[in-house]
C-alpha cells in the first residue's frame, strides 16, 4: 500500500485515501463528518484539505473512544450526510448516515525481530490475538511461531469483532474462545489494557508481544485481580449506588442498567440510574454515593478507578458484592445488555 | 408556598412538589427522565422516592448547564415520555418530549436587609436585573429603591428569557435595553457572572445585591474587558484555529460556527470546525490549535479561559482580531446564530 499523499509519509498508520476519497465522492453531500483518535487530529488540516478537493466540508467530532461511540446521530444533526470513523473496525451497530470506517492499520513493520523474543516448547500450542491495528500480523506472528516448533491458534471473532484473533476492550471472544486448548497467550500490540482484559477473564499469564520496539511483557491477573476484589470488598455496606451508562450508541446499555437498579434495591440499598455522554468523577461525586456501577464502556472502570472517590464496579462485579462467591468474571458487552427491562 | 415534603425543610428553593406530582401523573408513561442542578443531585433519593410514589421510574441526566442543555432527545432515547428540569427557565426550545421547568425560586429570603446598603440620589433612575432564582424580589427592590426616593426601572425580558428584568448568560437584553437610561445597574442575585456580562455589554459599572447574605459589591468591566483584550491581541497572528460548537439543543449555533470557519479562512488562516459536547481544553488540545473560538454558551471563553493553553474567543471578539477597532461587544445568542450556511 502507498503511503498517503495528504499526510506525511513517516505515518504509521494506513489511512487509505483513496477508498476515502471514493466514499466522499460517492456518499457525501454538502458536509461529511469526522471521527479521528487523538494523535490523528493534530492532522485536520490535511483532513480538511482533502475533504475541501472534493468540494465537501468536513466537521470534526470530538469523541472517538471506539466503534461504539459512533458520532452518527451527531453528525446528521449537523447536516452531515455521512461520516468517516478513523481506528476502528466495524461493529455493526446500525447508523443513521453511511459510514467508512478506516481501521487505521499498523503498515511497514518488520515483525521478524518478535522471533527471538519467544521462547516456545516444541508443539506447544499459543493462541495468540490483537487489536485492529495489528490483525494484518497475525499471520507473520503465525509463521514465527511455527518456525519456532509451536502451533498457532487463531480464535473465531466475537460479535462485535470483525476478523478471527482481533478482541476489543467489550468483546474478549477470539481470545477465550480458544483459551483452554492453548499453552501459552500472546498478545500483539501495544498497551495494557486488551491483553489485561484476557488475562483475567481466564486467569492465565499473557505474553505481549510490542512489534514497534520490539519487546515481550508477561501480563498476570493476579495484582489486577486482588486491586478489583478489594473494590469488591469496600463496597458491600454501600447504601447509595449510582448506575450509570453512556448514550453513546453502542455503550448505552440501558437495559443492563435498569435491571441493575432493581437487582440492588432487592437487596435493601438505594439506586439512581444516570445516562451521561462522557463518564467523569465530577458528575458522579455530585450524587454523593457509596459506590457506583458503570455500564457503558467496561474500560472506565478498569482504566479510570483511581480518579474516583468511591468504587466503581462492572455489571459482573457487582455480583460478587453480594452473592460473595463465584469466580471473578471480565465485563463484556453482550447483545442482550441493550434491551429495557419491563417496569415491574 | 409550603415546603416541599420530599425535601429538607431548610431548603432554600422551591421546587414545587404539587406541580412535579401533576406532571408526572398528566404526562409520564414508565419513565420520567429528570435533570438537576448540580447542588441538587445530592437529593436524588427524594425525587427517586417522589417519582416511584406515582409508579414512575426516573432517569437522571448528568448534564444541566441550562435551559439550552434540554435532555429531551437523549430522554426518548432512554424511553422517558415526558422530562423534568430543574433550576431554569423555559426558553423556548422546541423539545421532542414534554418538558416541565422547576426554575427552583429563591424562598423565604428577607430583603429588606439591603435597604441600608444602597445609597441613592433623589430622583436617580435605577435599572434593576437578576436570574430567575431571584425574579420574585425584584418587586420588593423596586419598593425599596422608592422608598430611598429612586425610580426603579425593569427592562423587558429579551428572546431567551422569560421574565421582565430577567438575564441569562446569553440573554442580556432586559439589563442592556435599559442601560442607557439608568444613572444606576443593580443586580440582584449570586455569583459573578451576569453582572460582569452586563458590564461589560454596556461598559458601566454594576451594583450587586446579595440577597443571602446580605452583601453589596461594585463590578466594573475595566479589569475583565483588559484580560479579554489581551486574548484578543494573543491570537493576532494565531494561523490554525479550532472553531468549536456543542450540540446541547440551545447551543448548537451551527451556522455561525460555519460562517466563521468562513471568515477565518477569509483572512488566510486555517480554521476546523468541531462539534463536541461539554468543551473541555483536553478535547481542543488534541488538535494543536493556536487560537479557539467558542461558538457555544458564551460562558466557555469567559469563565474557563484559564484552563486553555490558547486563547479562546467568543464570536464578536473574533471580529476584533482582523478588525482591529470597534467596542468590545458581549456574546449573546442570538435567533440566526442557529441557521446553517450555504456551502460556497
Amino acid at each position: 500500500m502507498r503511503a498517503p499523499e495528504y499526510f506525511a509519509v513517516d505515518m504509521l498508520f494506513d489511512l487509505e485515501e483513496e477508498r476515502v476519497s471514493l466514499f466522499i465522492r460517492d456518499h457525501s453531500g454538502e458536509k461529511v463528518a469526522i471521527q479521528t483518535p487523538p494523535g490523528l487530529k493534530h492532522y485536520w488540516e490535511e483532513i480538511c484539505d482533502l475533504c475541501r478537493r472534493h468540494g465537501v466540508m468536513p466537521v470534526f467530532f470530538e469523541s472517538n473512544f471506539g466503534a461504539c461511540d459512533l458520532a452518527d446521530r451527531r453528525a446528521r444533526l449537523a447536516g452531515c450526510s455521512a461520516l468517516i470513523h478513523y481506528g476502528h473496525s466495524d461493529m455493526g451497530l446500525r447508523s443513521e448516515i453511511p459510514v467508512l470506517y478506516v481501521e487505521a492499520r499498523a503498515k511497514g513493520i518488520d515483525v521478524s525481530g518478535l522471533e527471538r523474543l519467544l521462547d516456545i516448547p516444541e508443539g506447544a500450542r499459543v493462541g495468540i490475538f490483537s487489536t485492529v491495528q495489528y490483525i494484518d500480523y497475525l499471520q507473520e506472528l503465525s509463521a514465527i511461531v511455527r518456525k519456532l516448533g509451536g502451533i498457532p491458534l487463531i480464535g473465531r471473532h466475537g460479535w462485535r469483532t470483525r476478523y478471527d484473533g482481533q478482541v476489543l476492550g467489550c468483546d474478549l471472544r477470539s481470545a477465550i474462545s480458544i483459551a483452554s486448548d492453548c499453552d501459552f497467550l500472546v498478545y500483539l500490540g501495544t498497551g495494557r489494557f486488551h491483553p489485561l482484559g484476557v488475562a483475567a477473564a481466564v486467569n492465565r499469564e499473557v505474553l505481549c508481544l510490542n512489534p514497534h520496539v520490539p519487546s515481550v511483557k508477561r501480563i498476570r491477573p493476579g495484582e489486577f485481580l486482588k486491586r478489583r476484589m478489594a473494590r469488591i470488598a469496600e463496597s458491600a455496606d454501600a447504601a447509595r449506588w449510582c448506575v450509570v451508562t453512556s448514550i453513546k450508541l453502542g455503550q448505552f446499555r440501558l437495559g443492563l442498567a435498569e435491571r441493575i437498579c432493581e437487582y440492588i434495591r432487592s437487596h435493601g440499598r438505594k439506586a439512581v440510574l444516570v445516562v451521561a455522554d462522557v463518564i467523569t468523577p465530577e458528575m458522579l461525586e455530585d450524587f454523593d454515593p457509596d459506590a457506583a456501577v458503570s455500564v457503558a464502556c467496561p474500560r472506565i472502570p478498569i482504566d479510570d478507578q483511581d480518579r474516583f472517590s468511591f468504587p466503581v464496579l462492572t455489571p459482573p462485579e457487582l455480583r460478587l458484592v453480594f452473592e460473595k462467591e463465584g469466580a471473578y468474571v471480565f465485563d463484556e458487552v453482550q447483545p442482550e445488555d441493550f434491551k429495557f427491562s419491563e417496569l415491574n
